[in-house]
């Protein structure tokens, strides 16, 4: 390894641990930090943001990339090294359009944001809350304009997350997939409503916790480089490929969320913890993008978690630690309860044929606050209009509306799209996981997910961020990111639940 | 304020950033962190403590310093000012003596040695825990040699915990008080023993976490700004004077371990939450040394928690805990059993007469590694050994013995002779409590802590690091620290356990 190479990583690695640092100090924020401590976390956040911010921006990185180029622009295209310098430069570039008050700023004002939205969550007061929104879409709007201009505005925020990603693609996606699910919700709400009444109780904590723990062991989540705690919105986060942490919640009358948010949150680990160890402390290293991420976690949850095959044989182990609401429940009632389409009004619980119309609202706010057009002051009226457009329920307090999302308090605009894009992803993995391993559906059916396990391992997680995302999607599926096979999918589940077609 | 003051306070706030995020990085490692991170941990720390210590050394501090020494020389001695400057010049001209490479050695070396440490006293075998020890002497021996000659090389050592204290002076003051507590114990020995066969048994975990947080709320321990979790070694940390967390441990068969490891630890928070701040994110903050914090921590401890005035109000209290253990055992039976005397192998589980031969012990044994002539190789039968010679007892393994306290696996030597003085700073205090609020015990007798926290308050823990820990104990008590008073307290203590001088 050239001199330079090897300075290039030791610089690198040092940054990594400076952001896995700040990851750690986030993450007990969210669990376990006394209350009284928030504002002194803001100024550590901050520190460590502006010290890794101003070691990345140095002069030395940008001469050490810009001879590297030169030195090894004959390496394969896709060899690790072509590659770390092609994301060490696309980070490079971003890194250095934005000034070093404005980081550690904007990790002070997020720290704070962050507490006031907890606040104002739990008092369903959105008036806590929008002070702090307002510095966030002001601080992110100034950001855009630290970059040379874009197609849209936005597009500057949706690349933080989605490399290569435009408004205009994602916007094209969406008006594809619109209708048609739109379409979808509409045949469903013909038909006779499933039952899912046994399911308005509470079960126990604890043996909702272990049932939890049991099926992510099943699926191969590694204690040995995890754990999972509490915390009010449930949260993937990482220190190392060796430190992969998830936190869960717990619901009053929804005894299956915590579950399936643990099912989700496992996906996102997996992905992380099945990482190429090399790329550890390097660009390399994590997921290549938020969308891919959740098509990990989207897969896992819905795809495998709500599958019929899945609870063929969990079932029976979940009877019994629930034996009292569940023994008069068969499986396929109880599969059709943890399926029901209802539009309803919080995300993470949104069953798939309505979740991307929470996204899609979520969106057109974002862009309108982004391009000036919807103020923070008229957020609240403006989300309940559109919920009531779009999925024909009104929130009835901020707390199920407006304020039940983190995002925007951790100063994150750009994001939620990436969830709907996960989903759209996963069915196209899973059909090309169905044609590789063809008694997939069997091996569900018998508590074993290693093969699938070591699939995506192969073909997604080994590689980190090497790959973007749609380069990544299309090497593995032939195809880029769209809406057909998600479609595909929903139509073949939903025909058996609520007989469409029928 | 002038500008180079400002930006001084700037720069100290940010190295405080920094070495707060350290310190979680260290708490989560010792509660939380999954066993595969221990690796990654180690480079997140030593990339941390190589930044703080770069930052903290670079030429602009010391220009900065230099200058601000000159222009602010006409402020009174005692001035918060001069005293920033003194402390900051202390930890300064230390820190530039140590060259950086060292300092991330030295958190790598440590972070390895702590992981292998927990597994060889799991295991009780030394040989896991050996060459990671020889290491850190050799580490400590090097990095002595940074430094100006002193009176002796374990100076340098002693000083980083106990500014100002000579290893001369720490043995003037064992050289007096040793063959008094020897006398102590040796006549204590031809007493007939107390009964304390009704405290070999386990309670239940959670009764004596509650009852311990249920003391230590009483004694003015604030959640808001803490909490407590569990460890394999008791500790207590802080990131801030907003977040100062302590740690306890349950001890099988030991059942009020766990609450006077509490109340000790509590102890040192208590000193850590009362800090004035106005010192946040300065050298100022914290506590003046490691013996003024151990006078806290044994103060609540043994003084106030192992008195007879303390159970007079808590013991129906606790009886109702554990009702089953103690509803035939009255208050003074209880009473004698907590203040057992009895050479015994683990140093936090000692009593307070035989407390301080552990602790001459290590003193001696670190002194010879740090000379040359103790080899780590012959440290467990040296050990054994002096234990033997000292006590009268033989550790029946190394987990008992050697591997029972983690100073060592963090590298820190110098350290245990803190404790010592600690106990004798903890009686100084108390003999002038006593003076100054007459009716003490008779608060302790109510459950009444508040006069006494606002004594500390006002006379310890506001200052910080403000003043020399010498200089604090005779501000405070009229005389340096010395041995008087703490013999009294033992002497009329088991005078009346123990039935001496009858």
């Amino acid at each position: 390894m050239s001199d330079k190479l090897q300075r290039l990583k030791v610089l690198l690695a040092e940054i990594a641990d400076i952001k896995n640092a700040e990851a750690l100090l986030s993450w007990d924020q969210q669990t376990y930090m006394p209350r009284g401590a928030n504002e002194s976390r803001g100024h550590q956040l901050a520190t460590l943001s502006a010290i890794a911010h101003q070691k990345f921006t140095a002069d030395e990185i940008g001469i050490l990339l810009k001879d590297l180029e030169e030195e090894i622009s004959d390496a394969a295209p896709d060899s690790d090294i072509a590659r770390l310098l092609q994301v060490t430069r696309h980070d490079y570039d971003r890194a250095v359009c934005v000034p070093a008050d404005f980081v550690s700023e904007f990790a002070l004002v997020t720290s704070r944001a962050f507490e006031a939205w907890v606040q104002a969550r739990a008092a369903s007061d959105f008036a806590l809350f929008r002070p702090h929104l307002e510095k966030i879409v002001g601080l992110n709007r100034n950001y855009v304009t630290f970059f040379p201009p874009a197609d849209h505005p936005y597009d500057v925020l949706l690349d933080q997350y989605e490399r290569g990603m435009k408004t205009a693609d994602v916007n094209a996606i969406f008006a594809d997939l619109r209708p048609k699910q739109v379409e979808l919700i509409k045949e469903i709400s013909t038909k006779p409503q499933v039952d899912d009444s046994f399911l308005k109780i509470s079960f126990d904590e604890k043996r909702q916790w272990d049932f939890g723990v049991h099926v992510i062991t099943a699926f191969g989540y590694d204690w040995e480089r995890g754990r999972q705690d509490k915390s009010a919105h449930p949260f993937t986060t990482n220190f190392s490929v060796n430190d992969v942490r998830i936190t869960t919640r717990f619901e009053a009358e929804n005894p299956t969320a915590s579950l399936f948010s643990t099912m989700h949150e496992a996906g996102h680990a997996l992905y992380e913890q099945g990482c190429n160890s090399e790329y550890e402390r390097s660009p390399l290293a994590g997921g290549t993008s938020l969308a891919v991420h959740e098509s990990q976690s989207r897969l896992w949850e819905n795809i495998v978690g709500r599958s019929l095959p899945f609870w063929e044989y969990f079932y029976p182990e979940y009877c019994k630690h629930f034996p009292s609401a569940l023994n008069k429940i068969d499986l396929k009632t109880f599969y059709r309860a943890i399926n029901k389409v209802e539009p309803s009004l919080i995300r993470v619980n949104a069953d798939e044929a309505t979740y991307n119309l929470h996204i899609m609202l979520r969106l057109e706010l974002e862009i309108g606050m982004i391009e000036g057009s919807i103020a923070v002051a008229d957020l609240c009226e403006i989300w309940n209009g559109k919920m009531e457009e779009y999925l024909g329920v009104r929130p009835p307090n901020n707390a199920m509306g407006v304020l039940q999302d983190v995002h925007w308090a951790y100063g994150s605009l750009g994001y939620f799209a990436t969830y709907a894009l996960g989903n759209l992803i996963s069915a196209q993995l899973w059909e090309k996981i169905s044609s590789d391993i063809n008694d997939i559906e069997d091996r569900l059916r018998q508590g074993k997910f290693e093969a699938l396990l070591c699939w995506l391992r192969e073909k997604i997680h080994r590689h980190g961020r090497k790959f973007q995302p749609q380069e990544l999607v299309l090497q593995v599926t032939g195809e880029t990111i769209n809406a057909g096979p998600y479609m595909r999918y929903l139509q073949a589940k939903y025909a058996d639940i609520y007989g469409l077609g029928s």
